[in-house]
């Protein structure tokens, strides 16, 4: 499995996923200036990989730190974890893991007992989202037929979180338990995170990928090629409403009028049980460029108006099924008694 | 409106669609071999359009020959003809347009005479592509509502067309009719024709139009945000299943789902009566590098397997009308009594 981010004891290796899939580039550095600039520039990227490359950067900070005095260590710390706060202020996770990392702090009394478990603790959220990923490929991979055609949309695979990823690691396990998969990815304009990364991460896993542009999902799916659709998702509502990138609910749609299983894969945390419903949550719209031209390749006039949601709202009689590291859920879904 | 080709008595003007929408760059040539080159490099494009370059392109170098000799004189059109042919093999526009030149040239028997016959008949074979255009128009207009929120995909405008196109003509006429007319253009991956050419054509026409990927449509629509969907066709069956550019079926299911209707336009001659259904209509895959790269920019890794089929076929069960230049058709469609 790649290691997007790893910990190596006195400094940090990623991959600058910027240069996927033409270069396969890792960077290592002791430098939490240059972490911080890497997440700013989507060098990492992923909810769940963001928050732990915020944690090993609070911990590779305070075990380069030569500072003695505990109080000044502490506000040196303080003062990394608002850079790092900053880079992507709207992520989730990110902010989730410094405040993990900050009860740490408060818990302790000396600089160097601090070091150990700022240490620890950012390994404990590694390790706790890798088992997470291995729960969902396990618990998804049961309910898969012996020889799957898959389709997926977006990355959620090792370059997005600590593991084998979300719906990804669905694919990944069923085909390490000997499954015959195939995998149709899609390339998920505008950012095309399907034809960079997800086409890429199951090439190198050996995974039998067959790349096609967004709008082919219901061709294929006319074709009979398509046994189940399988996707992450940001955001779950109590009755089942799936909030995920841009394209997911077309699938949605398209997988019930050719009566395909359309199944979701996320971790518990993923729910949240104070949303009822999805229509009520904001979706962020991005800048036009996204949509004009792809890197620095120009595809449409540069005055046309563009609409560009981020994300959509799959209502929960579309889902199947929602998978989380706990078992697999099927409709009605009732959020109280989560598996 | 666009001159996309255009005759100028002793030379034929041309729009370069290769540049656009970055710059709207015409060339005035005299040369049929720059003329043969541009249909070959896709400077000049759109079934119906083929057509009339090619027309206009025997008329040109019949003008421009100093030969006297009848039986040479014709010799020299049809090797000027066979070239022509050859630029885009598949295209029956191209061999259709062809051949009606050539009964011109059966007809005559000196040289100044069918000189101006050619002429003649190029600028016929325009105008009728041109009078199609506006028909299709006119009949479509009539069937939207008095501010209609429109989807379209790809591009069949005058950049198509000797004239103002099939759906593109339905929307800019109800449009110039006065209806308050909102477009949707998807972008129309692999190749952008939405993105490149419609989103520039609507722009040109004064139309609100707004530019969207191809996986936004169904957010689109469960927003309410489309009143209707309209394409074009590149052939239609004897039950009414469509045959068209990859894209459109989606869009079909997607319509259906949200019960929105789902209109074709297209010139009668699009219609072919012998083929049953679209169900044996064999769909050209083009290359893998069309989906692996987005115009110049490479997206995929070099080594990913592709899937390009260029159509895609919807069947009659999901088209709520179909427009050609006789009128409206609605379901069941009886193509021995088309409208």
């Amino acid at each position: 499995m790649i290691n997007a981010v790893e910990w190596r004891g006195d400094s940090i290796r990623f991959l600058d996923q910027t240069k996927l899939p033409l270069e396969e580039s890792y960077v290592q550095t002791d430098d939490v200036g240059i972490i911080a600039d890497a997440i700013r520039t989507l060098k990492i990227r992923g909810a769940p990989l963001l928050g732990i490359t915020a944690a090993y950067a609070v911990a590779l900070s305070a075990v380069r730190s030569y500072e003695k005095d505990f109080p000044k260590f502490v506000s040196n710390l303080n003062g990394i974890a608002a850079v790092l706060s900053s880079t992507r202020p709207t992520a989730v996770n990110l902010s989730w893991a410094l405040a993990r990392m900050r009860t740490v702090v408060e818990g302790s009394s000396s600089v160097e007992q601090l070091k150990i478990r700022l240490i620890d603790e950012a390994k404990k959220i590694h390790a706790e989202d890798r088992e997470m990923c291995r729960k969902i490929g396990i618990n998804g991979a049961l309910i898969l037929p012996t020889a799957p055609a898959i389709l997926t949309h977006c990355n959620t695979g090792a370059l997005a979180t600590g593991g084998s990823g979300t719906a990804l690691s669905v694919i990944t396990t069923a085909f390490d338990q000997g499954k015959d998969v195939k995998v149709y990815v899609d390339e998920t304009r505008p950012l095309l995170q399907g034809a960079r990364l997800t086409a890429w991460e199951l090439i190198n896993h050996g995974v039998n990928v067959t790349l096609i542009t967004d709008s082919m999902a219901a061709f294929l799916m006319q074709q009979k090629k398509v046994d189940a659709v399988v996707v992450g998702a940001d955001r779950i509502c109590a009755n089942g409403d799936v909030v995920n990138k841009i394209g997911t609910y077309n699938l949605a749609v398209l997988a019930k009028h050719h009566e395909i299983p359309f199944y979701v894969a996320a971790p518990v945390s993923t729910v949240d049980p104070a949303l009822k419903s999805a229509e009520k949550v904001i979706i962020e719209e991005r800048g036009s460029e996204e949509v004009r031209a792809f890197r620095n390749c120009v595809s449409a006039p540069e005055n046309v108006p563009v609409y560009n949601p981020a994300f959509d709202r799959t209502p929960s009689s579309l889902v199947s099924a929602i998978i989380t590291d706990r078992g697999v859920n099927r409709p009605p879904f009732n959020f109280f008694t989560i598996a």
